[in-house]
C-alpha cells in the first residue's frame, strides 16, 4: 500500500498537476491583491485558495505516509513541508505577515522544477566555498557598527544610534546607496575627519565583495572545467599508458625469446 | 528571374549602399528631434526620411520576391521586415510613439554589419544558458511583489499600491537605485521590521544576478576554450596513438616474422 | 622555561581560550554602546572589559617572552601587538576615538581563526598584482583633482574648493553615487561643458576598475589552475617518458644483442 | 653626434632626473590650487613651474634631434610630446581650461614608468577585442536619444529636450545614478507607460556592459593561459612525438637488418 502511495505521488502526471496547482495558487494569490478583483469576486478568490492549499496539504500527507521518515531526509521536502505548515498557521487580523507569507508557496515550484532547483542547488552549493568571507564581512561590518555608533551616535540618533541602525546605515553605505551626499557628508558637518571612517570601510567591504566574486567564479570555473575535460582526458590518458606498457611487454618478449 | 534578383541583393556594393542609407536615414530622424533644422528644412527632411523609407520597402520587396518563403526563415530577414513595417503603419497625431519607433530602423544596421551581427548573436545565445536563473528571479520577483503590496500597499500606495507599482519598485531597489534613503527608511518608519523583508530581498537578487554574471563568464570561457584548444589537442592525440598503434604492429610482424 | 611557555601559548586548548576571550569581547564592547545596559551594568561591564585586556596584555606578554625577538618576525604577531598595544593608550575624554578603536581587538579573531586568516592572506596576496592599477588610479585621482578645483573650485567651494575637497568629491563620482543629480547637472548650471571633464572621468576610472577586476579573476583562476592540473599533468608526462625511454633503450638493446 | 644625444637621453639616470621633475611638477601644480600657498610664495610656484616646462622642452627637442622622424613613430613619445606642446600654447585668461590642463603633465608619468605603461598598454590592448560592443552601444544610445527626445522632450526640456541632453540623461540612467527617483518617477506621472521605455533600455544597457565585461575577462584570461602553458606543453610535445618516431625509425631498421 505504501508503496503504491510513494509511486502515484511520484508519477510524472501527478508531479505536472501539483505544478499547476503552484502556479494557479500564485495567480489566485496574486488577485487578492487587487481591490477590483476581490469585490468582484472576493469569495470565490478565498474558496480557491483554500482548495490549492487543501490539496497541497493532501500531497504532503500523501508523500510522508508513502515514504515514512525517509521523507524528512530530503531537504527540498522539508521545505516543502515548512511552506505548507506555515499557511496552516490561523492568521489573525493581527498577524498580517502570515497571510502575506502564503505566496512563499510559489517557492514550491522551484522544488518541482528540476531546471530550478539545480539552479538554487547551484547558488546554495556556492555558499560554503566563501562562507569564510562572509564570516570575515560580518566581523567587519560589527566592528564597523560599534566604532559608528561610539563615534557618530550622539549627533545622528537616526542613523548611528544603536548597534542596529548603524548596521542598517552600514549596510546601505556598501551598497554605495547615497552614501555620500546623503549621510557622509551630514556627518562630515559635524565631524570633518569622519571620512577617515568611512572611506576605508567602502574600500574595505568592496574588496570583500570582489573577492567574493571572484571566488565564486573560480570555484566554478573549476567545476565545469573538471567535469568536462578530466573524463576525456583521463580516457586519452588511460589508453596512452596501456599501449606504452604493452609495447614494453612485446619487446621485452621477444628479447626473451631470442634469448631462448 | 528570381535568382538574378536574389544574387542583386547580395552584392556588397547593394548591401554597402542600404548601410549607406541607413546611416543617413538615422541622421535625419536624429534632425528631426531638432526644432531649428525642422524649421529651416522641415518638409526636406520629411521628403529625404519618406525616400529612405521607399528605399527600405523596395529592398525588402526584391528581397521576397528573390528568395521566395525562405526569406522568413532567417531570423535576421524577419527582424529587417518587422522594423519596416512597423514605419509603414499611418502615424496619426495620437500614435505619437510610433513616430518615435521609426527610428528603430537604425537597428538594421546590425542585421547589415557582420561584427555588430556577431556581438547580438553572442548575446542572444548567452540566453539560454542562463534561462533558469532569468526565470528563478522572476519567480522571486513575482513574490516579492505580492507580499509587499500585501504588507506595505496600504500605507504607501505610490509605491507598492497594485502588484505592478510593487514590480517597479522592486527592480528599483534590486538596482540598488535610492532603495534606502528613498524607500526602505521611509517604509521603516510606519513599519520598523520591514527590513527583514527588503534586506533579505537586496541580498537574494544580488546574489542571483552575481550568479547569472558567473555563469555567463564560466560558459564563454568554456565555449572559447573548447573551441581553441580542441582542434590542436585533438591533432596531436590523434597522431600519437596512430604512432603508438604502428609500433605495435610492426614489433607484432617482427614477432611473427620470427616465428616463421 | 622559555620553551615550555612558548609551547603552552600555542596549545589548542590556550588558543580556542583566547579566542573565547576576543569573542566575549567583543559582545561587552557592543554592549558598552547600550545606553540601557550601561545603566544597569555600567561599572560590571567596565570591569570585564578591562579583565578582557588583561588577559590578552597576559598572552603577549608570554609570548614575546616565549618566542623573543621571533616574536616580531610574524606579521601576525605584530598586527595583535599593535591591536593590545592601541588598548592600553590611556583615553582621556578628549580622544573618544581611541575608546571607539578598542572594537579593532575583535579583529584579533582573523589572527587566530585560520579560516579567517586564509581569506585576509589571500586579499593581501592578491594586492601587489593589481598595485600599478591602483598606482595609476592614484595618478588620474591627482590630475583629476588638481583640474576640477582649477576649473570649478571657484563656484563649488563645498565640492571642489580644495585638493582634498576635489578628491573626495571624484571618489564619490567614481562610486557613481548622486554623480549626476546631486553633482553634474548642478556644476553644468555654471559650466554647460563640465560634462567633457566628468564622463570621461568616469569612464576612465569605471574602466580601470572593471580591469582591475579583470586581472584579478585572471591572477586567482591561474593560481588555482596551476595548483590543481600541474601535478597531475606532470606526473602522467613524467611517467610517459620515463616508458618512452626505457622502450627506446630496450629496441637498441636488442640491437646490440643480435649484432653481436 | 645625434647618436650621442640619442644615448645621453636614454640614459637610466637621466630617465630619474625626468621622473623626478614631473612629480616635482605635480606637487608645484598642487599647490597652485592652495591659496594659502599662492599668497606666501605665488612668484616663486610660477617660476619653478615655468623651469619644469623648460626642462621638458629641451628634452622632447634633445629626443627629437637624436631620434629624428623616428620620434614620432613611437606612440608614447607623441604623446609626451602633445602634452608638452599643449602647455606651451599660451593661456589667456579666457582660457582657463589650458592652465588647468597643465597639470596633464603628470600623464608623461606613465609613459617614463614602465609599470603603468604596462596597465595602460593592457587597457588600450583590450579594447579592439570589445570594439564591436562599444558601437552597439552607440547605435543603442543614439536610438534611445532620439526615441527619448520625441517622446518625453515637449514635457521635460531639461532632461530630454535636445538630443544631447537625452544621451547625457540616458547615460546617468545607464549609471542606475537616480534613474527612478531622479527621472523616471516624474516622467511617469506624466506618461503613465513611459517605464516600458526605460526598464528594457536598463535591461539592454546592462546586460551589453555585462558582456562586455565577460569579454575582457575571457580575452585576459585566454592570453594568460596561451602564454604560459603553451610553451611548457608545446616542449612536451615535441618531446614525445620525437621518441616515437625515433622508436618507429629503429624497429624498422631492425625490420631491414633481419630480413637481409
Amino acid at each position: 500500500m505504501r508503496a503504491r502511495v510513494a509511486r502515484f505521488t511520484d508519477q510524472p502526471a501527478v508531479q505536472n498537476f501539483i505544478l499547476g496547482v503552484i502556479l494557479f495558487n500564485a495567480v489566485i494569490l496574486g488577485l487578492e491583491t487587487s481591490d477590483q478583483a476581490m469585490a468582484a469576486a472576493g469569495p470565490l478568490i478565498k474558496t480557491l485558495d483554500t482548495l490549492c492549499l487543501a490539496i497541497f496539504v493532501v500531497e504532503i500527507a500523501l508523500k510522508i505516509y508513502g515514504r515514512g521518515l525517509d521523507f524528512f531526509r530530503r531537504g527540498w521536502s522539508v521545505f516543502d513541508f515548512v511552506i505548507v505548515a506555515i499557511s496552516l498557521i490561523p492568521a489573525t487580523q493581527g498577524l498580517s505577515v502570515l497571510r502575506a507569507m502564503r505566496i512563499l508557496r510559489l517557492l514550491r515550484v522551484i522544488s518541482v522544477a528540476p531546471s530550478l532547483r539545480r539552479v538554487v542547488d547551484g547558488l546554495v552549493n556556492a555558499l560554503p566555498g566563501v562562507g569564510s568571507v562572509f564570516l570575515l564581512m560580518g566581523v567587519i561590518f560589527y566592528i564597523g557598527a560599534v566604532m559608528a555608533t561610539k563615534l557618530f551616535g550622539a549627533a545622528f540618533p537616526d542613523w548611528f544610534g544603536t548597534l542596529a541602525r548603524s548596521g542598517y546605515s552600514l549596510f546601505q553605505i556598501m551598497t554605495l546607496e547615497s552614501w555620500s551626499m546623503g549621510i557622509v557628508r551630514p556627518v562630515m558637518e559635524v565631524y570633518p575627519y569622519s571620512w577617515t571612517f568611512f572611506i576605508p570601510f567602502i574600500m574595505v567591504t568592496t574588496f570583500a565583495v570582489v573577492n567574493l566574486l571572484v571566488g565564486l567564479i573560480v570555484n566554478s570555473m573549476q567545476d565545469a572545467h573538471n567535469e568536462e575535460t578530466n573524463e576525456k582526458t583521463d580516457t586519452y590518458r588511460d589508453e596512452v599508458l596501456q599501449r606504452l606498457l604493452e609495447i614494453e611487454a612485446l619487446i621485452k618478449a621477444q628479447d626473451g625469446h631470442r634469448k631462448d
